[in-house]
């Protein structure tokens, strides 16, 4: 529940040493999206984009600032109760229910089955873990529902079109008709090869996600983006596809491994940095409960978390703007992963080590201060996530796979940075190329 | 311009022959899509479903009946003049220009490409043809533009996962990013591809239409179904997904062989039968200047047919069940392709049998009296369109194909019959089982 002391082995030409650099170095103006309360479940209902319109303009930035979305003095809630967050996408509308031992209420699930024909996607690391309870919450009392399975090899290195025509085959020779409901019981993985899937089985069948790593509780399972790899990059095709619901039974956490809750607390981290201090400083002081797996306070991480995902994703579902900047540190991120192979490190390790790099570029163009640069690195550190890139980095590993980042436009790479107060980041393609060049060259030997 | 006469070789079991049989014996009431008009673009705004609302009942029938879209006696309006037809989704609205030498309008096209970079998806027979011409209006003045493009395989058999590959492949060695915009040049199978490549590709990118057969112009460009055939079954994965424009240069009908401009004109046909009696009686009048290639009359019927089209998807994008009634003939055309083999027989040439087959079993119902059989008959034969099943088809093979249709819903095969004066059908599970083996054992030897 202690702040983590500050990393004093950091090089020392490094930012992060230069605590003495005054935020009066914050040089420019900000200007932060203005969000006003009202309105069908609170969503904020006006912004100011700064340089053009959403999706527009080739030097777009946006920056947010954000008001908590739950005061947090109020998180002690028990994790028995089925907590819900509403995803609010007009009719593509979906709930998220969080809470421990969901997966036993078979209502739950039913709900939102279409037709009686069931095909669950998992994998062989989580079928012989969940695949009969899930079946079991599916049939439970309703004789008429029939459940086929697809198991998958596990891992990031099999999310690509081979795998993914397995499940196309399997609905089609148990011949599935579009009356059916695809069932993603795994992580993020799993998710994104699901929905994926099911948004192209017949253009398009019902989905139900049922995400069993905190990775994909926080961050694959709230928006609908589903996809897999081609070898040339990652998610590089895919679709966004609403799900009919998520469910979180927070019981599932207790079989995953150190590293894997780790790099899901990587994503709750980002939230607090770019749009949630208070939830910021609540994860500083809670920290070691959830390393510790105490379910209140998992429960709360993971519905704060979808909360704000949920907010960001409702304003601009297809990543106009302001959802980009969800990928705080991801640019970086993927180019590790993309440079070392899929599946060397955790996403939320890459993310980690790219959230660094990327407060250290704001942190070069005085757009944060020392205190921003600390704090991340400290909080990351105690979650045990990595602070830098993997040694075989180097910069033109870095450059080749950021060349063919998706929100490159234009031919112009678009950063998510942070700038101003903690809680407040910028999308842009407007920084100073002599400054990624400075952050890549610190951190890559080569 | 003349009515073909009744062909008397027909076998002599065939109720195509029981010219006699009175209208009288149209046993079933008929509940009727009544239209009202007004509101955008003169869409009907109200029907009534019977049996349930659209997609929940299972027994759903939906019946429609139509006023003419445009007066017939204004057809002849000089092919030269671009026409607009709108089709009305809301913000996926896009317009359809129809006219002849539309390729030398640079402008129609540079207004709709997003981004400076384009992906032009074409075959190996369409490109010599058109490609450098695409190309030209692409970027006639306007050096900022890079076109690059991929030449496919010719052929429904190419259209697969595999080839569907080799577009991703190309765009993404390119480098293309979120902006930019794919073009699809040729007929069905390459708008198809190209469409459901844009939807996938970084999770959709914008792409513009150039259909270059008949069928292409008035049916699988109009409407956003986009995807690929499995072995199992035809279009069974791909998206909806709508373009920013279709251009239809009706001078690339020149270069179309007689064959494919039969079979585009099956599909011609349909939209007078299932919705449009007056077209149908215009279609009676002019099928020789169809299949001669008068210009105005071919530029007519792909604006009238687009029409049709429009407003059936406007009302009904995701195919819940108004939208289903443009595939008459489609089931048992589907499994003729499939059956035979894809490519075997031209989509339109199957759909034409598949539409007698649909007749045939209305009539077994005593839904449509004779003249009815009697006219479509004489009207396919007229557009050297076959009015039977090849020989090799057996009833298990059209039954095998049949149980995968996509309009398969919890087990039960729904269809899309006539019923009631010329105009009027119904897509429904509810029909006589005795009566599809009848109508399956009257065509087929075994």
């Amino acid at each position: 529940m202690e702040t983590a002391v500050f990393n004093a082995t950091l090089p020392s030409t490094s930012p992060f040493c230069s605590l003495s650099y005054s935020s009066s170095s914050v040089k420019r103006a900000i200007f932060p999206l203005r969000r006003s309360y009202g309105g069908k479940n609170g969503i904020l209902q006006n912004s100011s984009i700064r340089g053009g319109s959403v999706g527009v303009s080739r030097m777009m930035t946006v920056s947010a600032s954000v008001i908590p979305v739950v005061d947090s003095r109020t998180w002690k809630f028990g994790a028995r109760v089925p907590t819900i967050v509403d995803v609010d996408l007009g009719d593509r509308s979906y709930p998220i229910y969080i809470g421990s031992g969901l997966l036993n209420e078979s209502d739950l699930l039913q709900r939102h089955v279409d037709g009686n024909r069931v095909l669950v996607v998992t994998n062989t690391t989580v079928a012989p873990l969940y695949l009969e309870k899930v079946t079991e919450a599916l049939t439970s009392g309703n004789s008429k529902i029939d459940v086929e399975s697809v198991i998958l090899p596990d891992g990031e290195k099999y999310k690509n079109m081979e795998t993914l025509m397995k499940v196309f085959d399997k609905a089609i020779e148990s011949r599935f008709d579009r009356r059916c409901t695809f069932v993603a019981l795994g992580g993020g993985v799993i998710g994104d090869m699901c929905g994926f899937a099911a948004s192209a089985f017949l253009r398009g069948v019902k989905f139900i996600q049922i995400p069993t790593t905190l990775m994909s509780q926080v961050d694959s399972s709230v928006g609908g983006k589903t996809g897999i790899n081609h070898p040339l990059g990652k998610n590089l095709l895919g679709a966004f596809y609403q799900p009919q619901c998520v469910l979180v039974d927070t019981d599932t956490l207790n079989t995953l491994p150190d590293r894997e809750l780790s790099s899901g607390i990587s994503e709750v981290v980002k939230y607090g940095l770019i749009r949630d201090p208070e939830f910021f400083e609540w994860q500083e002081k809670n920290m070691q409960a959830m390393l510790s797996r105490d379910p209140s306070a998992l429960a709360y991480a993971i519905k704060r978390s979808c909360e704000n995902k949920a907010e960001v994703v409702s304003l601009d579902e297809k990543e106009s703007g302001l959802r980009a900047t969800l990928n705080l540190g991801h640019t970086f991120g993927h180019a590790i992963e993309n440079g070392i192979g899929y599946g060397q490190w955790l996403h939320g390790e890459a993310v980690s080590a790219g959230m660094i790099m990327a407060n250290d570029m704001a942190y070069r163009h005085g757009w944060i201060d020392d205190t921003i640069v600390k704090r991340s690195f400290d909080i990351l550190k105690q979650a045990n996530l990595p602070t830098s890139p993997p040694d075989v980095m180097t910069i033109e590993m870095f450059k080749a796979t950021m060349a063919v980042d998706k929100k490159v436009a234009d031919g112009l790479l678009r950063l998510i940075l942070l700038k101003g107060s903690l809680g407040n980041c910028v999308f842009t393609g407007d920084y100073d190329r002599k400054i990624l060049d400075e952050t890549l060259n610190f951190f890559c030997e080569r």
